[in-house]
Formats: C-alpha cells, sequence, structure tokens
C-alpha cells in the first residue's frame, strides 16, 4: 500500500490496524561512470515496495535526497547538510506521529545516510517528548539497509568478490539493472580503480576517486543478478519490518 | 532526461550546452475522501517529465513533501515546516549551482508550497552571495504552478466550472487518474462541501473541511479529461521553461 | 489605540472586549530616487493607524525592516533573511497570543513581505500548537496590503495609469508626501524607466534597475493624492480587518 | 538625518563622508500602571534622533521589540528570544556592512537589551568574517544606554531619590512625558512597591512585581523633568557617538 | 561532590535534600605569552570544586569552551558562537530540569561568557515554559564571576595596582599556578602592553594586542598568590552559592 | 602536551611540527549502579592524554557531554541534542582550522556519540568549503573509539566473556577505577541483567533498562584489568592517531 496512491481515510482505517509505516530513503550522487544519479533511491524505492507488498505495510513516499556531501563535486549530486536532514524527518515523523504512527521503518539505500538517520532519530524522541504528543514515548525508528542485509551481502560476495567495493557497486548497480532495463549504461571503466582511501570532504573525495567508483567493477552487473539481489532483500528486510513492528 | 537516471558523466556533458535544471514539486496531503495523497506530488512529477522531455532539460528528483501544515490534522498528511523546507531548497540549489547550474524550475502542484518556494528563494540568493560561489548572481529560480496555467485552468472551468473549487479538485484528481488508472477510488462524497472558508491551522482546517475538500467535486473527474488538461500543462510550462531559461 | 502609548491594565482591558491586534509592517529600502527608504513602513503605519482609530483596534508597534533582500545592492536598503523574519514574527505572536489575543492583522506597506508572512504564518500555527497554549487553535493570522485594496487601485491607475509601475510607485510615494510634506523629494528622473524584469538577487536587481525605479514615474506624486489613497486604504481596511475580527 | 526619510542616493553620498549609522534599540513591555509599554522605545527613539541631529549621523528606523522575556506574564509585552535577535541584528550589520557602514551605534533604551545585543556584536563579527565582506575587519559595533549615562543618573538621582527604582522608573517614564504628553497616564500606585528580587522567567516575575514596577514611583515624573533627561541624554550620547565614530 | 564521580543512584538522593548544582565555566582562549590557554577553565573548576565542598553541593563538568571569538586570532583559542552556547546551556539545564533541578549556578572564570549566559538564561526560562515541564517556573540561574568577587578584586588590586590589567591578568595566572605548579611558563613579556582599547572582531584584537595581554603584567603573579585568591574565591562564592539557593 | 596548560606561543610553534590535535569526547551520563556518570568522559580523557603523550601531540580540553539522549531518564545524566553537538564541533574546528590544524582526532569513549560525529564531520567540510579557509579542503576528522580497539575488545571478552555487557561495562567501570581509586563505588546489583533491547528515547530506556546497566556486570571490574586496559588503548589509539595524522 503505496502512501501516495491512498486516500485519507484509507490510511485512517489503516492504522485501526497497524502503527508501522515504511519509508525508501536513498541519495542523488554519483555512482561511477555508469552507475545512475539516482541508484540508492531506485534501490530502497524498489525493495520498500516490495517489502511493503509483502507485509501489507504502508510505503511513504521515498526520500531521494540524502546525505551525499562528499559526492558533491561531480555534477549532479545532491546532498541535505546533516542538520537540514535531521529537521527534515523531525517534520515527517512529528505530523505522522500526532496521527497515531509509531514505528518508521526506513529501508535505506546509501551508507552515507546512516550515521545522520540516527542522530536524527535521538533528536527526534527527546522532541516528541517535548511537544508532548500523546505517544511520544511508543515512537520508534529504525534502519534497515539492503545492502548490509547478509543473505544480500553473501551473494554479491559469491558474485562479484573483491570487485564488489564499496560504491558504485556491481550490486546496486544490477538492481538499477534490474527495476530499469532501459537505463543501462555504457562507458569506459578502467581497469584500476582507487580503494583505500578514507572520506572526508568533497574536494578531497573526488581528487582521491577520480572517476566515483570506491574499488568497484560495475560491469560486472546484470540485471539478473539485480532480480536476485532485490528478491533477498525484500524477504530479508520484510522479515525485519515485522519484526520491528511487533516487538514491544 | 531524468537526473536519476543518469550518470555523473551525462550531467556532465550537459552542463555544456543548458545550465537549467526542472525540479517537481508536489506535497504529501490528504485530497478528500477520494483523491490520493500523493496527488500533487504525481501531477508535478508527471508533468515536469513532460515537460523534460519537450524541452530536453533534465529532471531532478520529485520534491514528495511540501508545505503542507493546514493539511495535517488528517492522518497521511506530512508537511515540512516552512524554515525546514528553505534549508532544503538552500541545499539543493547550493549543491546544483556550485556544480554549475543557474536556472531552476520548480513544477509545482500544491498552491501551498508558493509563499514558502518564493521565500527560499530570497534566502538563496543571498546565501549564494555569502558564499561567494562563482556564479552566484546569475543564479535564478522560478515556479511553474501547473493548476494555474491559463490553458489548464480555461478547460477546467469548461468542464467542471464551480464544481472545480480549490482542493482535492477535479482537474488535479482526472490527472492523477491519467497516470495511474489503477488507483482511481471510489467513495461517497457528500452533494454538500465545505467553501469560503479561509486556511489557518491544522485543527482549524479539518474543523471547516471535515472531508478534505473545498468546493469540488472530483467524482466528476475522469483519466481523459486528466490526459487533455496534463498535454496542455506540459504545452504551457515547456514554453514557460524555455522563455525561462533563454531569459537574461 | 497604540500599543505603544498604552499601559499593561490597559491592554488588559482591551482583552475584554477584543482578541484583535493590528500590526503595521513595512521595509527600508530603496525606493528609487525620490523615493524614501522608508516608503513601506511609513506608509503602513500611517494606514495601520487609521485603521485602528476606525475600529477601536490595539495598533502594535511598527515592524520597520521587512523581506527586502533583492533591494540591499542600494545603499540603505535592510533586510531581514525569511527565515529570521519567520522566527521574528513567531516570537511576537507567541507572547501575544499566550496573553490571549488570536487575531493578528498585518498592513502591510511591501509586496516582498507576502510570501514570507504567508510561510511565517504556516510555521506559526505549527509551533503554538508544539507548545500547547490554550487556544492555539484559535490563533488566525491576515495579510492586508493596503496597495492591493481594489478602491486604491482604482484609483491609482486613474491617476497615473502605467506610469504606477510596480515599485516605488507614485502611489505610494503620495502617500508619504502626505504624511511627511517636509521629506519631499526631487532628483532628475530618466524618462525611460526599466520594467517587466523579474526579480532575482540583490546584484542582479540593481543590474537590471538601476535607479531602483520599477516602470514608475513618481514624479506624478503629490500629497493630495496621497491623502486620497490613505483615506481608500483605511476605509477598506477596516472593513478587512473587522470581517476578519467577527469571522470564525 | 533619518534613514526612513532618505533616498538611497542621499545615503550613498552620506557614505562618501561618515560610515557611522545609529540604531535606537527598546523594548515592547509593561512599565507599571502608569508606564506605557513603548517607553523603552520611545526613549531611544527621541534620544537618538536627538544625537543624530547634533552629530549630523544618520538613524535607522526604531528596533521596538527588544529581548523582554521576563515581562511577557503582563499582557502586551512582546519580546524576542535572544537568539531571534542575533540573527536580527546580524542581518541589519550584514546588509549595511556590505553598503559600506563600519560603525554601527546602538542607542539603548532597556536594560534587557544588554546582554543579547553584546552576545550579538560577537556573533556578527565573526560573520561577517566568515562571508568575507571586504570591511568585516573594520566593522565595530557598541551600545549607549542613556539611563546609563552619567548626566542622567546624576539628575535621576537628584529627582527621585531612592523612588527612582529600577524598571518604570520616574525618569524614563519622564522621558515619555515630554515626548507624548497627550499620553501622561494615571493610575493607583500602590505605595509599597516590590523591589530587589532577581529576575528570572515571567511568571516568577509577575509573581514577584505584581504590577510591574520595580522599587519605583513613576508618580514622580514630570514632562519637565523628561526635558531635563532628554537633553542631558543627547548631550552624553552625541560625545560617545563621535568618541566611537572618530576611534580607530 | 563531583557529578563525574557521582552514581546516577547518588545524584537521585542528592535530590532528596537539594535541587542546587554548580558548573564551572570557563573559556579556551590564549592569555598572553605567559598564561595557560585553559586560565580560564581551570580556575573556574578549582574555585567551583571548593565552593562544592563547602557546600556540600554537586558540580558539574567544566565547560571548557565558552564565547572567546575576540581571541580566535590567536593559535590554539577556541570559541562557540553565542548562538551555539545558548543551545548548549539550554540542553544542560533542559536534562537537569527533567531530572529535579531548579537552581544552576555558574561559576565563571571569563568576562566574554557574561553577556551569552544571561542572554542564554532568558531563553532556557522560555523555553522550559514552552516545552511544560513541571517546575519550570521554578528554574533560577545564576552566574558567580570568581574574579568580580568583592574580596579577590581587592586583593588583587594590592597585589597588583595597576598591573593587574583585564586579560591575562596576574591573578588569574596566579590561580593557575597554584593549581598546576608544574605548568608554570616563562616568556619574555614587553614592559609596555597594549590597554584600554575596545572589543571588537578577533582580527582587530590581535592588533591592538600584539603578544595578547591586556594591560596586565602576569609576571607579578605567584602560586601563593594564587592559594590566597583561589581561598578568597571559594569563601564568598560559597556564600553567594547559598544564598542563591536557599532564596525564594 | 595539553592545550589547557600550553600557551598561544607554544601552540603557534607546535603548528610549525604538526597540523594534528586529538580531542577527548566523552559523555555524562548513566553507568549503572555502580558506575560513574562521568565514566565515558574520565576513560576518554585519560587515554587521550596517554596518547598524546605517546606521539608527541597536543590535546585538546575534554568535551564532557556527549549526545546521550536515551540516558536522560536517569538522573545527572546530561546530553546535546545531535543538532547543538553538531555546531558545537563545527565551532571548535572552524576556530582551530583557520589557525591552521588540519588532522582532527576524536578519541571517544562513547558509543552514542558516533553517528553524531560523523554527521558533524560532514557537516563542517561543507561548512569550511564555504567560508572559504584556506585550507579547507585538507580538513580531515577522525574518530577512535578506545572500546572498539581489537587489543581491548579481546582482552575485555577474556576477562568478562558475556558479563561485558553493552553499557555500564567492567571495561570501562575498570578504567575508571584504575584513574580515579577513590571513587569505585558499591551497590547492589542484582544477578539478572536487561539485555538485548533496541535504544529508543529515554522513558523507553529506562523502561527496559531499569537500573541503567545494560547486559553487563560491572562488579567484575578492578582498578589492574583497568591498567591493562588502558594502556592497550592507549597503544592501539596512538598508531591510530600517527596514521592518521601521516597519511594523505
Ligand atoms: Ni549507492
Ligand atoms: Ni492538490
Ligand atoms: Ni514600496
Ligand atoms: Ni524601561
Ligand atoms: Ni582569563
Ligand atoms: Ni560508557
Amino acid at each position: 500500500m503505496l502512501l501516495h496512491l491512498s486516500t485519507w481515510q484509507e490510511v485512517e482505517a489503516y492504522l485501526q490496524q497497524s502503527r508501522g509505516i515504511i519509508f525508501p530513503i536513498g541519495s542523488t550522487e554519483q555512482h561511477g561512470p555508469t552507475g545512475l544519479i539516482g541508484t540508492d533511491a531506485i534501490c530502497a524505492e524498489a525493495i520498500a515496495r516490495g517489502v511493503g507488498e509483502a507485509t501489507q505495510a504502508i510505503v511513504g513516499p521515498t526520500i531521494n535526497v540524502g546525505m551525499a556531501l562528499h559526492h558533491t563535486a561531480f555534477p549532479g549530486s545532491i546532498s541535505l547538510r546533516p542538520s537540514t536532514m535531521i529537521l527534515v524527518l523531525r517534520d515527517y515523523i512529528t505530523c505522522l506521529a500526532k496521527a497515531g504512527f509509531t514505528k518508521f521503518y526506513f529501508i535505506n539505500g546509501h551508507g552515507g545516510n546512516i550515521a545522520t538517520l540516527k542522530a536524527a532519530f535521538s533528536e527526534i524522541y527527546a522532541h516528541l517528548e517535548d511537544i508532548q504528543i500523546p505517544n511520544a514515548q511508543r515512537v520508534q525508528c529504525q534502519v534497515g539497509n539492503w545492502f548490509m542485509c547478509g543473505s544480500v551481502y553473501k551473494l554479491a560476495k559469491e558474485l562479484y568478490g573483491d570487485q564488489e567495493g564499496s560504491h558504485a557497486t556491481p550490486s546496486e548497480v544490477a538492481v538499477t539493472q534490474f527495476v530499469y532495463p532501459e537505463a543501462i549504461k555504457q562507458a569506459p571503466l578502467s581497469e584500476e580503480v582507487a580503494t583505500g582511501h578514507r572520506i572526508y570532504g568533497a574536494a578531497d573525495f573526488r581528487q582521491k576517486y577520480p572517476d566515483g567508483r570506491m574499488g568497484s567493477n560495475p560491469a560486472l552487473a546484470t540485471p539478473e543478478h539485480g532480480k536476485q539481489l532485490y528478491e533477498l532483500a525484500v524477504k530479508e528486510l520484510s522479515n525485519g519490518y515485522l519484526e520491528f513492528l511487533n516487538a514491544d
């Protein structure tokens, strides 16, 4: 059930049976010469919708732009500041918590979002306590990173070994190929690829990772891999969501 | 050209020939018993993509959640605070202006966004001047409200007369029916519908507009109307975008 | 009744019979070679005091500095950022709403304030709900733009036709001449005057409107015109205020 | 020379000969049963204008609302939060410093403003350095508290002795009587008046100072006293301003 | 009793008998060629601990970094912006006020903190009222500046006369020598020392006070002086704290 | 070399040979019935000083209060909001980066700080770029969590096995016993201890972890263990710091 394709009366009815909502959260950032700028949002959205179907959960609109400041020296990348992203998440959750939602599950496609998501959750619990909404103490947030699912990680390693890398990975590219086969890109990829540098500011990142990839070989990706990875992620995160929903 | 389905190298190439980008901006808010919560985002996204195709412009990811605080007493509505939305837009435009974009065209599906968009633009021009990015003085932002297009307005009046109303209108519902025919909703609509009350806070709004509609009869909407309205909006806003792009 | 010339006990008594307050809001910005930098504040203040007398309403201190960032490339202009102005208005209204005021009527002299005022109102309604002041749901804000009054607009068109323009207009200059006849300015005005450019940042504005006027010929203004315009505005906004005050 | 009664070209000419500007800053707060809510702004404005005339300095619009949170349990009081007031002052000074002003002299009518003014100055110097305006290092701000002038203090002591008190004082009331003789108030004043309590929050303040006065007997005020106090303040602060203006 | 060396159960027990807490607040800023960068924090911490012992009060962790923007042109200085410091203090006091503390006593070692501390207190009282914690109206904050104690001031004058100066003073240096005799510094001190300049921005400060001292001769300091000054401060501030604690 | 026991001239000299600085960062939060509220700060401070000595690095003042909102239902806990902590770190690093420091190493004693530290680093890199300090691109921040050192973890497992738990652990308690043997606490500890609950808001945390421990048995701690753990942490983090310092 997609929030955007529902009416408020359907949401009202939904709240009679569940207090949970899933938000896909991605990023708008370079993913190397062949990866889509929307990769993280595309993966998160597709998987979140799969999880929504599997668990009868409502799925909110995709948060397309996340925390990707370190990618912004590449054109087309867009990022929220962490402090802005905290406010955005606070506003989302405040609205929905007032309406009765208490379980917020973020299906995340971007490693760079994790720290800010966690910081935001802490800020939000305190905020809800301060504005004294009735169910403030019951509000819970959790992140489910599809690319960190055990099953996904295992398959990615089998398929790609060390060439999985850590950004613009063949596994995330594969999922986007599965979702948008019409947008599969071809571009020359140098055999050597930068790897192992820590992440600091945007200019530094581009200098160290000149084509945007971090140790990955996205040329290995196929739509079929993407389908497999997608299905594993949906299955594992569906379990994750239900466990979260049903926990105290 | 969709930003999310492009690579950073494609964006780099695009910037050689154009400095413009289009952002669909909608809202996540109740639209009466039969209108989709995503109505404003769905319309803006579809029309923006049409405009993007017609004008060869790059289209950024849809801003799904806007300024809809007055709708938040209806479950499922989500809103940014105006002050948050200003920061979000500042972050978007700062990233892209640093990359070389100077013309930001927002195709907007929600009247409630207009004031905050305009406030944000002023804030952003000053911010870019303060951080002294090279092309700060050339950055320009504009809003194109599809529902205010002359041609759209005229057809809506012809089709629906006074029953167009001002929120959860048949014309916007029609566009969503055209875009998502699988999500056409049926629900009883009282013949009488509240109208004419000014908008203040969320609780006040729900009290005055108990089913969420403002003077509208969305039962008149058809997917065919939606198609017509969509096409008029695309045409008129394509002209609007090109004029904006080419102006000094 | 001017708030600044009242005591707190008089305000306490006033609140027994009315919950309304009027705030003049202007700007501190260039108004061409012959227009006063305080034009918008002067007009708003004079008219608001007239309305206060006509309606027995309390009139707060004039908000002298508004949102005029686009004028700040001309010396003497001062502007709040929209985000600052939102906070200022939030602070004003929070104090007064706690004291029992619920109807806030802003008599506005500057078009550039409108978007930020509206954004602020939305932010404030949500803020008051969050801090749970007893009458949060009853707080209502409205803007009355004196220069958009039908009667004012009609007279301005009769007197000045197209030479009214849209900034540093003869009608606003006339009102300041009526209020401060000792400050009528003489300066050469080029016959040609820039017009029709959209407003973006401050440097861009000054480049396009080099003497600060937007399509206007303020040399047509007279104090007598000012008196007429003033009286029309007072009458129309007095009705506007009373309607607002007495509405649900 | 009043900024609000000047044109931008007059300001441009002024900047050729002086970089200084004076801002009256007051407050909108209860001043006991007979003191005007605008007392602090009225005094600051009148004295600042006197100083402006005596020193040929430009005088900006009065900052009517300051930091008076501790008075807000009395109806009619309005206060900025300190954090808001810092932003307001930052916006003012940033605009004017970009235009070439470097010497900002605040003629202050309210003790409660002093701490926030000083905090704001520190914040602003750092801000101007960060945005790298050309003359950032030369910007200087200073507060001149009229009620702390040696000559004023001496006369107040002579006239009122211990009955001067520290809020709603006869000396400030006298100045308002001189400026607005038409607004002299009569109301019963208890002989006993609270005194000596420290200032904490608003509710605490009203409990400890139930009629709003702090140890003062404003019934002693006369317009003639007001005239004398006004003249002393103008003289002393004119010297203060010139010293500030001419210092390195 | 040091908060950091206590358990939460000890704090819970403490709250049965007292609602007061002491915070040492210093600064991290240059103190001339021989003064320690931590001088203000070291003095405040040592004295606060002495006061804590003398009065059985709990002493919170030292706030090491305060408002020292004007010192930041000297390497090693660190400062919070006033607006940041307000938020920090708000967070501290909100946490502790929720736990039941109502009397917050700041033993301060740095003149530059005073304005921001006072601004913060006002902001915090209003914040606590807004979030409606049960004892909001009872929360009280006070600053005790050790260097302004009458007894301290008197001894400093006796010992150093005019060579006390106003920054990097022999008295504060003496206290650090008493606390950290192992960190007594030797460095050439010019006989002439800058004095009498007002404080504006950081670059201006360093230009006017090139070695960082303001009119002081810290070479006069001895650890024995430090011990005397420390004892006087502890005694006087212990009285100050108890008076504050026991007042209404 | 402790920043607080240095002069600005010593810092100036230090910068000739190194651009690195170490900050201990802890927390002020409950650590169960026998753990000190300052545990995280105490451990971080002691270890950071050890690392400073081993590597000749300058060590800044301890950041005593971190992100511990989830502990604030226990009296004595103090926390910054994540958004506040981001500003604090931004202010620290901005000051020091202007002075020439580029390598910021945070020795962290509290897991709850990690997310906000990482979010802050991203925010700060962008901020420094915006204010265009000369060496913005070279600024790098890193966290070294002493309790995550491989050697520390291994010893803790050997000594305590599963009774190490995850909060108020015997290993951190042991380090505080080594540092402050005079503050070793005795209190009854239930044999059963809550474990395995996820962390959400403060009230929820206290309900699930009623005595504050998370799966730990701090009664196993001894000062001798503390010494061993301390030494391992110093050794491993000294290597970590030097590697960071010398990396590109
Ligand atoms: Ni990715
Ligand atoms: Ni709509
Ligand atoms: Ni105007
Ligand atoms: Ni006063
Ligand atoms: Ni000092
Ligand atoms: Ni710990």
